[in-house]
């Protein structure tokens, strides 16, 4: 499954993403919130959640549903929570406001959850709860979406592919951190499937019919995906819209729009939800981080299985090549690079390295 | 695989499992509660985390590892939080404790986790957050356990098959609630395809090498349990840990004994956390279970797939069989009716319903 991959500098791609953004009314400050979002999840290697995003977003921005210059706004709030408004702004915009509301609120009460409705696609929901982490907090990020994945015994589509991430911070080692969606496998690896010509496991995907099948080009139109662990990751997509579209009075489930598919005049109304756990408060947080540590440590010195090379920490691999693309670039497949070219092209940019 | 079963009225097991504690020497009141705990997850059809493990602690009670008489208490306190030292009281009374305490703070103070630590086997996680669900709040339980569970890459058992449990409250319709294991599937599941002498799938097992097997038989001296959907339930388990184990300053990974194979009279110093979200503080509490009862009702009514008969709601297996078990009995399978009659052996009581 190697693919060809072109490596591009975290400062061009910088460059380029704030260029764009700017171009369709964003604030530099707006413009950078975003940058930093999708740009930090690139250099992770999370390909699907970071720039190859930027050409639907800025396809709603000009056709309306995205607002530029839209201020996301606290509606209401206590001590320990807040809901707010996110005034259809881009989602990054409307969730770093979110997750720092939700920061700013533990720090005072030790812990806080932040309700956002009317936001957007927020994207890599790790790069919110790791907000959290470098402030020295638990952190948790989630978000609701249209349905597009069945549950056990249904046929249709009932709940979003809802994403979970948490991230904790440790002491001298990386936070450790998941990103997960509801979904037994994201769409994306149905048509890496299709591409080689390989039936996927009975457990990704349902026909028509409900009825599980391994034929992946069935997808996505005679085809619904599966949650992970059957019932588990129904349940868990199930708490996701519960914190996010109920709890903050926002969207749930058919009220959300696709930012995708869906006329890009309209508003997504995604809603999302957001923890912060002040660990300092509640225990030493060097005692905590040096546990951490040493948890770490141990977990990563595990004897090896048969075949591995290493057991990785939840956000290990992340971090690893985190590391080497600030170092030496961000390896993008062809795909996100089509994408970006499609971007620039749409926007009538002209951009050396994206050249054809 | 239908099993031989004999029915038992809740009130004929509760007075059981009341006579046996006191027994024991624990008060009226906390045998009251570990009653309540245990007989409720059973009507639920949980036969796995209901009296069956009564033998177990009740050996423990007995062999001083668990304390009859300990009185948990709270260690430090903020208004959103707090640790509790459970002092190797049985865990389900440490547990409610911990979960009356989080409710309490979170009435005041909008939201609150609370840590347990020096607790014990805590049982049904989806108990503790169905206490929240009845208070009108949103809950998470969760607890560690010592390591049985092997994770991506590892060829030994890095964590526990440490359980998650969320619930939340609606209106006409009953609470929502998920609880469930990071473990692919539980032993107990491996020893049903021993009893039928059938390959398990080969997401369930790793053997000696760390390496995937469909052979039942390997386990558990020779295999060990992988994490539901790889690295997904990896990384749950994990955070299961840090929020229970770390963030209480408790037990974590090797500190913790197993409950039911090392000496009865060690500690376990299992570990738990409990949060409830206080639903009306943040939006109108009549709105959200209105929301919530329509949620319910339209993905009940969602077209069932070929073979299904219904689309249940997270949790809705479990009221359905709990009101037909307080109308008619708990109907249960061999394994457990034999650990009670071992139970009233061990105690040397008479019950006549379990005489053989």
């Amino acid at each position: 499954m190697e693919q060809k991959t072109t490596t591009v500098s975290v400062a061009d791609l910088e460059a380029l993403v704030i260029a764009a953004l700017t171009k369709c009314g964003m604030s530099e400050a707006d413009a950078r919130t975003t940058c930093d979002v999708l740009v930090t999840t690139d250099t992770m290697g999370v390909l699907t959640h970071g720039v190859k995003a930027l050409r639907g977003y800025v396809r709603r921005l000009r056709g309306g549903g995205l607002k530029a210059k839209a201020v996301p706004r606290i509606e209401s709030e206590g001590p320990t929570w807040a809901i707010i408004d996110g005034q259809s702004a881009v989602g990054m915009v409307t969730s770093v406001f979110a997750m720092n509301t939700a920061i700013a609120k533990a720090k005072q009460s030790g812990m806080a959850y932040v309700g956002a409705r009317n936001s957007c696609h927020f994207g890599p929901a790790g790069y919110y709860a790791l907000m959290a982490a470098k402030a020295g907090m638990i952190g948790m990020a989630m978000a609701n979406d249209y349905p597009s994945m069945v549950v056990p015994g249904a046929k249709k589509p009932v709940l979003g592919t809802n994403p979970f991430a948490y991230a904790a911070p440790a002491g001298q080692e990386d936070p450790v951190f998941l990103d997960i969606a509801s979904a037994a496998v994201a769409g994306g690896k149905v048509r890496i499937y299709q591409a080689l010509n390989k039936t996927v496991p009975d457990t990704w995907l349902v026909d028509k019919d409900g009825v599980p099948t391994t034929d992946p080009f069935m997808y996505p139109q005679n085809a619904s995906l599966m949650p992970f662990a059957g019932h588990k990751g129904y349940g868990i997509a199930m708490m996701i819209d519960i914190f996010s579209g109920l709890l903050s009075g926002g969207a749930s489930r058919w009220e959300i729009k696709s930012w995708i598919d869906d006329d890009p005049s309209w508003e997504t109304h995604h809603a999302a939800a957001f923890i912060a756990i002040d660990v300092g408060q509640i225990t030493p947080l060097d005692v905590f981080e040096k546990r951490m540590d040493e948890t770490i440590r141990d977990i990563r010195q595990t004897p090896t299985a048969k075949g591995s090379k290493q057991v990785y920490l939840p956000g290990g691999i992340e971090w690893e090549k985190r590391r080497e693309a600030i170092q030496n670039g961000i390896p993008f497949t062809d795909d996100v690079i089509e994408s970006l070219q499609g971007l620039v092209k749409d926007l009538d940019m002209n951009v050396g390295w994206l050249s054809t």
